[in-house]
């Protein structure tokens, strides 16, 4: 396996389907398949279907989400199928009344086209992040694997934003594969952390498999089972260059830091000179004023380029805090638990909706639906989307437009409004726009191949940079102008009073 | 694949080893590996060591965990090594300085012992779930595998209790693969849901692999494609006789109901009896309002016996409320996103923590170890531990005694005191008692093979039965006594004296 690899047979392989043992067709909710039969026993099932994959308010009290989890949105859509094995179990549940069924399921493979949003992009509430277009049955198959796919490792890529910003700078490393809510999980936490702008993982298949950089240095077994100035030593005599030297097993400031200043001392005696990377790391207690002490008899002891990393138990919120009130001193931090799990919004909430039909198998005409509900925010946007983002002369985004596909390309100047609050009116008199929904997936094979984790996380970056500080803030930032379409609007408008009837 | 099955070779098949492509060494915090290297350097890699896994508080709020995901422990100490894939990637880091540690590694695989409490077990803090006794190199890399593996599968199951608890006997359905976190957490959360009493999973895969019972009716989209009356309908010719009918994609008392009514008529009309099983979902929406405005209906057209089942973001404390307080018509719960994400506590917190180490490899003589903290609860248990559960004439649990591993028998009738608040002290005259922690693996291979999830399903019913009421209730439950012994105490005390200086 290599960095942009990973083990997905057709996509990879140019168009050339690679037989994997196990068919990805039974990661679904039985729901799916129930459907699915109803749509084949009536002959329903070659009607493309256009659904779009969003999430209807953003995590973490902010405003935007950022996209991750493509890899795992393409291994699962090259995986759907229904093995032999598949086919037995489902005929073994005795739910499906015509055996018939399972001998089409059987043939299925995904054939559809999917748009997406590049890895790195945010995303706001109710835009496709996103489309599948596809025959209704593989449309309507692929909904829980999709949405398992982007979810969390998206929950993680905007937790991970949120926290470097919170760093100002100082680099974070994710150390939570631990806490990750399973092996999938810990690999898909540190691919999206490092997408959110993390500078590296200690999980080393995931360093291995996404070319990321591996970080770590000891835990506090070692010095239990040493003593801490013995496991101290042995350390540095393995490491002499690589020092980061754990000090709160005892005792920060009675043992840890004293042993360890001793080292360094140590250790720069036998070398001649300064290790070339050394400093402590604080894992528990008073973080703010533990570091404020260390780096003051680091410095008293000639050492004040040692580096010091803080972790236990951090968020953006803990950093904001160590940081900005309490004058923390730290080089770095690693983030475990509340990052790999996306602390309060494990779930990035995606829906998968319906947005369009065929009414006339293979036409190409689509027809917008609806779903209704008393709370607007669970109205859906009806027809086949598209997302455009409008910059200003000066590169800021300041306003996204979700809109048909098929309407004529968006320019500037132009006059947006709110759908909700359509009395706000805001004017875009020059700038560029980037349509955000991009092709990923055209009849069942990969469109090029996924840019690796470094050019998302550069995308990221950028998209990051083209926001305001206002929209970006961790506690109640500034709303960010999505509007609908004047088209998709009406078209809106019109479903909502004759739908459901 | 089986229900019992799943892939892992070793502990399947007897103690012969299946070679599998890629190994599980590389599922460690770099931090392992360059502790491994000190320790290979200086020769210290044979002394056994004894780690113990455990959480410090109990997740949500409540004073117990329910132990899971020791099939996914097994599979990771079976995969436990390092291919010549990994040995390439670690060399090529450039961190570890002499090549030979890598060959060292190469021939490295798990032979050491894991006890284990059973899955279904109610463990409280501090009390160990997994005891690894291992060379101190492999008892200190599969850290991160094992907790990674038991933690997230242990809060979910914990997770489950609770929501079944608060169901009050309607079966609650976990339908939340969407929202889980990763793959395998969306085959792990069902997994561990069952356990936790659930009655079924919508995720087909889960069902398969473990035997579980799968569950689901229809979504929104078929009704947004083909009209709601017109959906309502296919899905009845498809499935007369599992007639679940989805009502809240437009307008649930306006339309969804009588459309669903219309159908239960025409079906009842066209079999010329009822519908073995068949009812309503409602999802979105006064859930309470509406199922008892949907049941009286129901009850007016004749069908006073149709199902009804709620489902939209539901929890433990949202089920409370809709039966206890707002008199909810629920035959059923499908639960999902809080679930399948353990909210709340995605991650048991569970550590791993060194307790005991051989001072002369083979010699079976472990000695106590300890880490400190200001934080007491951060101060570990020392030495080889085990727990042991003491029941009451009447089979009530009553308490829990963490103990070292080589004191004599526990007998009845004991007075236990408290090993915080030393004056809180409770005499129990006579009853039984049982150790909860059993083989898992010896040197390396299973013992036995990892009962079926019913089986664990039915340890957790039958250990949630030997609790009170009030141990399990959901807000502020009456703690649970967990007590160390006499010589361990004693022996925790000595090492706080003398440790770390």
């Amino acid at each position: 396996m290599t960095a942009s690899g990973a083990a997905w047979g057709r996509f990879l392989w140019g168009g050339v389907r690679v037989i994997s043992s196990g068919g990805e067709g039974l990661f679904a909710d039985l729901y799916l398949l129930t459907m699915a039969y109803a749509y084949w026993r009536e002959g329903k099932t070659q009607p493309r279907a256009v659904f779009d994959l969003f999430f209807r308010g953003a995590p973490f009290g902010g405003h935007y989400a950022v996209v991750a989890g493509l890899d795992r949105a393409l291994r699962f859509l090259d995986g759907w199928r229904f093995g032999p094995a598949d086919i037995d179990y489902l005929a073994s549940l005795g739910v499906f009344p015509d055996p018939a069924f399972l001998e089409f399921l059987r043939d299925q493979t995904f054939a559809g086209d999917v748009d997406a949003m590049p890895e790195g992009t945010l995303a706001f509430a109710n835009e496709p992040l996103l489309r599948v277009t596809a025959p209704l049955v593989q449309a309507t198959g692929v909904e829980t694997g999709l949405l398992n796919a982007v979810g969390f490792p998206s929950a993680v890529a905007t937790k991970a934003t949120r926290i470097v910003r919170a760093a100002e700078g100082r680099p974070v490393v994710e150390f939570g594969a631990r806490r990750a809510p399973a092996r999938d999980a810990a690999l898909a936490a540190a691919r999206a952390s490092v997408i959110g702008g993390c500078a590296g993982t200690s999980l080393l298949e995931a360093a291995r498999r996404y070319d990321l950089t591996p970080s770590g240095t000891q835990a506090h077994a070692m010095l239990m089972m040493f003593g801490e100035l013995e496991g101290f030593r042995m350390y540095a005599r393995a490491f002499p260059d690589n020092l980061v030297l754990l000090v709160d097993t005892y005792n920060v400031l009675r043992s840890g830091l004293p042993h360890a200043i001793q080292v360094f001392r140590e250790t720069t005696d036998r070398l001649g000179r300064r290790p070339r990377s050394y400093g402590i790391r604080i894992d528990s207690g008073d973080l703010a004023w533990l570091s404020k002490r260390c780096r003051a008899e680091l410095a008293a002891a000639g050492f004040a380029d040692a580096r010091i990393t803080l972790t236990s138990d951090l968020d953006e919120y803990v950093i904001a805090s160590l940081i900005r009130e309490q004058g923390a001193q730290a080089d770095a931090f690693g983030v475990g638990t509340k990052l790999a799990t996306a602390d309060g919004q494990t779930s990035l909430g995606n829906v998968y909706k319906l947005g369009a039909c065929e009414r006339v198998p293979g036409s190409g005409r689509f027809e917008g639906v609806i779903k209704l509900s008393e709370n607007r925010a669970k109205i859906t946007n009806p027809g086949v989307k598209t997302v455009v983002r409008f910059y200003d002369g000066d590169g800021r985004a300041v306003v996204d437009e979700i809109r048909l596909a098929d309407e004529s390309p968006p320019a500037l100047p132009r006059e947006f409004f709110d759908p909700v609050d359509t009395w706000k009116r805001k004017t875009v008199p020059a700038g560029r726009w980037e349509g955000l929904l991009q092709p990923l997936v055209r009849a069942g094979c990969a469109v090029g191949g996924l840019p690796p984790v470094a050019a998302a996380a550069e995308r990221c970056r950028t998209q990051l940079a083209s926001f305001s500080d206002e929209n970006l803030r961790l506690l109640n930032p500034h709303g960010y102008h999505v509007d609908l379409s004047e088209r998709l609007w009406q078209e809106k408008q019109r479903l909502m009073r004759t739908s459901g009837t």
